[in-house]
């Protein structure tokens, strides 16, 4: 039995999957905040999973964590992971006592990204594109996950669409993240609100101006990120997950219609056909946690392979 | 032996690759104009090759032949070769009953990227940036050349880096081509000229207003091609060639300027280290041929790999 967990800002999903690839339990927790915290609740995580399914926490094979932040490659250790209140934690070093079992870690987004192939049948290559508060990529050939020469492939949020766009807090002028990141997005809106990405939604469909304009970024932002992906690496498949993407169809439907509008001015675009790559992640999909524990079961972790 | 072609608008490049995967011989030969004499040059070239190494022809293992154009996946038919005078031209079919050799057929930029690869020492991974009429790449990551889903990986000419940028001919605003393509930047100079692009460059160093226009976007379409390659595969080299890399030393000084801005403004793009990662191919490099020879040489086309 192998283990995967993806840690969020929020919650801790934590699913068991079979040697036959099939997901045999999952839990969810909360997830602590801190360093410590975000390491007793993977122990707690594990052992609530153990217990869910009747088996001993001790014969568990493998366990993978997908976590926000920068994890340094070939090691366990997490940095800059800003939405956990973390901002250095060697996970490994912190549970692998307590719970005797190998642990690997790997950036959420990528996680998420081998997940989503798993779970995807038909796909040759994916990116996975993650809405949440920044926007990232994961990029899934061949059912490996391509980690890049010093590991920022995927990194499409910070690539520049318009020079004349908003400043992003990486420093440059339209970056897509500065468009479509759920952070950058609530920042220029600036008002109260516990959903500002759906209040913005709401605003532009009440006739709002600044609103209007937000969410028009919005969708130029994925469709950017889109074209990118297809027109760099040629993905067949481009799920959109993240918290955005809890806006389901109308975030579709504006995307779609950006698309549209390219494919409409260029027939080279046309060609691609870009509207019939891009799928939604659906809603309490387990492919970031099943991701995690194909990773953290591989063998050689340069060559997790989806199936099998 | 094996051998390879990069069939050019202008000249074609032959070489002869002994199995250790040194170039044993040379040839270069103007390129017919239209399909039956491009068809004539390709066996023109192999003759004066296996002559000038002293070579029965039927001795040769394999040939490659890179070209401009569309080529059809898995098939040896090029379509739409427009500087060749070439709509439509299967070229095994045309040369392979003369020659009696095995002819594969690559896009001549993937050919390149590959041959760049396998001339390069410490890459692990590469993307080829070809600047010529028109701007695309070749990615190869880990000795393999990735073609896509689709067969469209690397066209990243025509991602659009500015919405009010410049009308591309694929129908686009402010695409990586319509700034940093020979033929956009000769059509908006429209005046005549041998090499308009390096009258750009000397009519902008006089001061003429237009020409620092379109020098400053190739400089920057050149650097968003780099940026795009970089954040989206994180090749640790781009490798510039391609007919506008003439301009050498005046080019890489634009494109060097343009990434340090970007570094300069952006804490994160400063960690990228791009300057250290862009090159140009050396003058006269037979990269594209080479590359051409080893994709024909390949057990499977499909998995070409560099070395070996």
């Amino acid at each position: 039995m192998k283990v995967g967990l993806d840690v969020g800002g929020t919650k801790t999903d934590a699913v068991a999957v079979r040697d036959d690839g099939q997901i045999a339990g999952r839990v969810r927790l909360a997830t602590g905040w801190g360093p410590d915290a975000v390491a007793r609740t993977v122990v707690d995580a594990v052992t609530a999973l153990a217990d869910s399914i009747g088996i001993e926490r001790s014969t568990i094979g493998s366990i993978g964590v997908g976590m926000p932040g920068q994890v340094e490659p070939g090691t366990t250790r997490v940095v800059h992971a800003v939405n956990l209140g973390v901002d250095e934690l060697d996970l490994a070093a912190a549970v692998e006592p307590e719970l005797g079992v190998p642990v690997r870690v790997e950036n959420d987004v990528k996680a998420a990204a081998l997940g989503a192939y798993a779970l995807h049948s038909g796909a040759t290559s994916m990116a996975y594109l993650n809405l949440g508060t920044g926007v990232a990529a994961g990029i899934v050939m061949n059912g490996q996950l391509w980690r890049g020469a010093f590991g920022t492939a995927g990194e499409v949020g910070h690539i520049s669409v318009d020079p004349n766009g908003p400043l992003c807090r990486c420093g440059q002028h339209g970056c897509i993240e500065a468009l479509a990141g759920g952070g950058a997005i609530a920042e220029r809106w600036a008002r109260a609100g516990a959903l500002p990405v759906r209040d913005v939604f709401d605003a532009a469909d009440a006739g709002d101006a600044q609103a209007r304009i937000l969410r028009d970024g919005l969708a130029s932002g994925v469709a950017a990120a889109v074209r990118v992906l297809v027109l760099t690496a040629d993905v067949d498949t481009v799920v959109l997950g993240g918290g955005i993407t809890a806006l389901a169809d109308r975030l579709m439907a504006d995307v779609a219609a950006e698309l549209a509008a390219s494919a409409a001015a260029s027939p080279f675009m046309r060609s691609l056909r870009l509207d019939g790559r891009v799928e939604l992640l659906p809603v309490g999909s387990p492919a970031a946690a099943l991701g995690a524990a194909l990773i953290g079961a591989a063998r050689d972790p340069e060559e997790a392979l989806a199936h099998g």
